[in-house]
């Protein structure tokens, strides 16, 4: 995926003249490598690693009061980068006065170590830096509305006194920009050393992501999820640089979403009709706090299995069970029942809503876990199998309905693509080339062999079984995701450019908004960094001192993110 | 433990008759069995569940401004009553309007489930309840200013129309009518059936801690936890019938106790001098809390190892290692120095501080996890062990600290006693009969050969070994702590008598004020209910109804702790 984002990025930016950047010439040093493992935190570095970065020892001095993003005409008219830029000059300057105290107040903890070392290498004040240019460097910017598939988020960084140039973050995308000016964000610091003044250092960046897709999937049906904790998530997903939030809205046992053409199903199926719901309103706001991030908002509304909720509002939807002795049913139901015009009917007119209400061109359906049993028992169901000729092959009945609800995706005015768990493709079920396959699955012939099937097929691919962020233990389990690369698996070139990246998962059923983001963060930021950096980004040692950077960076910023490392502590104060 | 508290009891209440009650009388009805396993939560029962009590389907209806616990003249004369009834009632009607409005809301939710029963068991108003008499039945309740190792925590609740006395809990102790107060708060609920009023079921409670010791140990020195934190969990710990916040507060990783004696412990061994540190009145407020709750403070400085951050402060109480090629100190640390005698000078000085500063009796003094190698490499260690004839025997070096620091203990003047980890006892060191150990090591011979070999040699013991919080997984893993019990071993009555009670940890390695209490609770409250209820209580399938409850209790007080079972909702939305 990267070549042709790189050969862009050069000719967009010849006139700069760094495409050809000599890492060791004279006036800009690539990082060095940290020795040792587990060593403290870095100060000003970004997170996820940026694709190149040079950073000198010499450093820029920020005023709060005088410091300004400067938008060129371009950017200035877009909606999104005006918006935006407010909120990065909070994220650089977060607390002000009291970070600054704080700061002040903890001179001590300077102190070397027991066993440490001092820094010997020097640095110096390049001056004040007022004002960064934020330029759009294309005509149509603001056509762009909404994040897509595949957009460009290719930015780069000139801080350099040295420079002809001023100051500047350019893209030619207003995504570009968003993740540049996350990056900027991060690189500001307080320097300890310089009467705790805002400071960053004298830097060159050229950054894109490796994958187009990185998502992180919420399910709010386990548990609700407030929408502050929705919110947050988007939040806390900008500043790692992912770009999907994979809703899956409902589940079996809890049917929060509020349909406009089918109110029942949350009035009768969600936790609670008044308060544990997403009002058409609430989705709305989502939508707008992704878009403004650069988030695409993907729902899955899963079938035909995961669906006991639905019944309660929408009665008939689902197969009823029989009980083998009385051979009458046992009040007790099983998947969505293919046998029934209805059951279709009723999912054209609810996909219909979906597609027109969520803007994102991807529709995940579902199509994981389909339990047969209960088709085995129903008699009609037989009926039906025995009259299309597949007697006995419950398989290809479930095939049959996700083909059937593909032909309804298809159908849809928007164009929508569908994104389907792995299932669908371990069934052989007919699905079109475009449509994306979800790996969830660790276990039988592994994520490996499973990834490596779907891409020789020609299908796109999603890869999430390693990133389940509901399986935790003692320790920094943070490193095994890390460490799971999505193109690890045997297959040629071409398969690999099928990847699309991947989706680090939090389902709920032991996570709620009480502990839902201290469980997934800052776990999902090595995620994060695994799908936009490169593939050599991946010394453990160096990514922990950039991570716990990271996380007392999330914290300071006001989230409740729990430690990536053994003991130690961050300057913000928890309270 | 509990033969003769049981005899005592019925002796005290002998005048109210219901020692030899009858489970199947007439007015009185055991709590029916729940059948199925993970059933839906409990109304209005309690946790840790009592020893003996009997609950009618019949109610009586409070009224939140008419409501009054009615003190004796005994009660009204503690200082600790008096604050606490305050409490009691807060949580009595927690939210109050607002809970009311949110259940008045949520009326919907109490539609049966899908393959669900509905409830046909009959239940009447028999009455309203303004008064709940709190009697303390003991002349000089009044005296015990401090909860202390075999606190009497006995108490009785009667509530009952039909009874010629009035409604009541009463105890011989202060601490009982702690005990007996949060019981009756866990009984109240909103009844959506009766317009949502408050109610509590006709009632009678006997109850009693099965063990005196019941203990939460927190780690403050791996990450720092704020005063927040800890006073969150000093509540918890109330409402769970927790009785002793072991308090691990410091460690290698940093010394937060600001020490009037040394102040330069905390000022150069601290994390940060100023902001996280616990200064003197840090520590007198959390004892005070403590104290009003009935809960133990019993501090724990650990040495001779996970000592390295004493150094900073108080440099040459370490033990230089030697690089055995050059003969010389390499600049690293080991364990305190047993060769030194200012090493024992500064502890008698140190343990001389803390004996006047936290009131508790018993004392931890560590002993866990010492290496031997910086010894070894030590020439001045060397030259010692051999003057003192245990040459190469460091076990033995290790044993002469320990015995020594354990006289300095001994000669305090308030009597203190000693607890230490059990490598102590592993070690043959030479302890007094009184010394607590306490067994954590689930490895090697495992903890019932080692809870055995202790009780067998006469010393009395804690058990820590399977309730380690800081060990998680995906799951309802309180489970696994619930079903440990600390008899379950080979011994003897006797034997058995020398268990004193457990303690659930949680080091900190991995833990801060962000997810400390998520993650701690409700996984704690199954450690709790183990120590305080009687041994046969151990239905998953009941326990798992009353902690669903009990998880809801906490979350609509205010406290965010997690999920307990896979999937559902507490009406109470956190935001």
């Amino acid at each position: 995926m990267n070549s042709p984002v790189r050969v862009v990025t050069c000719l967009l930016y010849a006139f700069i003249t760094f495409c050809g950047v000599n890492a060791e010439g004279d006036d800009f040093k690539p990082i060095p490598p940290k020795a040792g493992s587990w060593v403290g935190p870095t100060t000003g570095e970004v997170w996820p690693n940026p694709q190149i970065r040079f950073r000198q020892n010499s450093f820029f001095v920020l005023q709060v009061d005088q410091f300004e993003f400067k938008l060129n005409n371009a950017a200035a008219s877009s909606d999104i980068v005006n918006e935006s830029v407010v909120r990065f000059k909070d994220r650089m300057f977060p607390g002000q006065a009291q970070r600054a105290r704080e700061a002040r107040q903890t001179r001590f903890r300077f102190q070397p170590p027991l066993n440490g070392r001092e820094s010997t290498e020097f640095s110096y004040n390049v001056g004040q830096l007022d004002t960064i240019h934020v330029i759009l460097e294309s005509a149509c910017g603001n056509c762009e509305k909404y994040p897509y598939m595949g957009m460009n988020e290719t930015y780069e960084i000139v801080l350099n006194p040295d420079s002809s140039e001023e100051q500047f973050v350019v893209s030619s995308s207003v995504w570009g920009l968003l993740r540049g000016l996350e990056s900027i964000s991060q690189m500001v610091y307080i320097s300890p050393e310089n009467n705790y003044s805002y400071q960053i250092n004298v830097t060159r960046v050229i950054d894109f992501p490796r994958f187009p897709h990185r998502g992180f999937m919420l399910d709010t049906a386990r548990h609700y999820l407030s929408m502050n904790t929705i919110l947050q998530t988007l939040d806390l997903m900008e500043m790692n640089k992912l770009n999907v939030l994979h809703w899956h809205i409902v589940d079996t046992e809890s049917f929060p979403y509020q349909s406009t053409t089918f109110p029942d199903l949350s009035a009768k199926g969600a936790y609670d009709p008044y308060t544990h719901v997403y009002s058409q309103e609430d989705v709305r706001l989502i939508i707008e706090s992704a878009r403004v991030r650069g988030i695409r908002v993907m729902v899955e509304f899963d079938t035909p299995g995961h669906t006991q909720s639905w019944e309660k509002g929408q009665p008939g939807l689902l197969t009823e069970c029989y009980d083998p002795t009385t051979e009458r049913p046992n009040g007790r139901y099983g998947p969505m029942d293919p046998t029934k015009n209805e059951v279709f009917e009723f999912l054209t007119e609810l996909y219909q809503e979906i597609s027109e209400v969520f803007p994102e061109e991807y529709i995940h359906i579902g199509g994981d876990e389909v339990s047969t049993n209960c088709w085995r028992s129903n008699p009609f169901v037989n009926d039906f199998m025995n009259q299309w000729n597949i007697t006995g092959d419950y398989k290809r009945l479930e095939s049959y309905f996700i083909e059937t609800l593909l032909v309804i995706v298809d159908k849809l005015p928007r164009n929508n693509i569908p994104v389907v768990w792995q299932e669908v493709f371990d069934n052989g079920d007919n699905i079109s080339p475009e449509t994306v396959v979800q790996v969830w699955k660790n276990w039988g012939i592994g994520w490996r062999n499973r990834m490596q099937a779907i891409t020789t097929a020609g299908q796109p691919a999603i890869l999430s079984a390693p990133y389940y962020l509901n399986y935790i233990k003692y320790g920094s389990d943070w490193v095994e995701m890390y460490e799971e690369d999505p193109h690890d698996f045997a297959g040629t070139e071409e398969d690999k450019q099928l990847v699309l990246g991947g989706e680090t998962c939090i389902w709920a059923e032991f996570v709620n908004s009480i502990n839902l983001i201290p469980r997934a963060w800052p776990r999902a930021s090595a995620v994060a960094e695994r799908l936009w950096s490169s593939r050599d980004t991946r010394n453990i040692s160096e990514a922990s001192s950039r991570l716990q950077e990271h996380e007392c960076r999330m914290l300071g910023r006001g989230y409740p993110v729990s430690p990536v490392v053994g003991a130690g502590f961050c300057s913000v104060k928890w309270n």
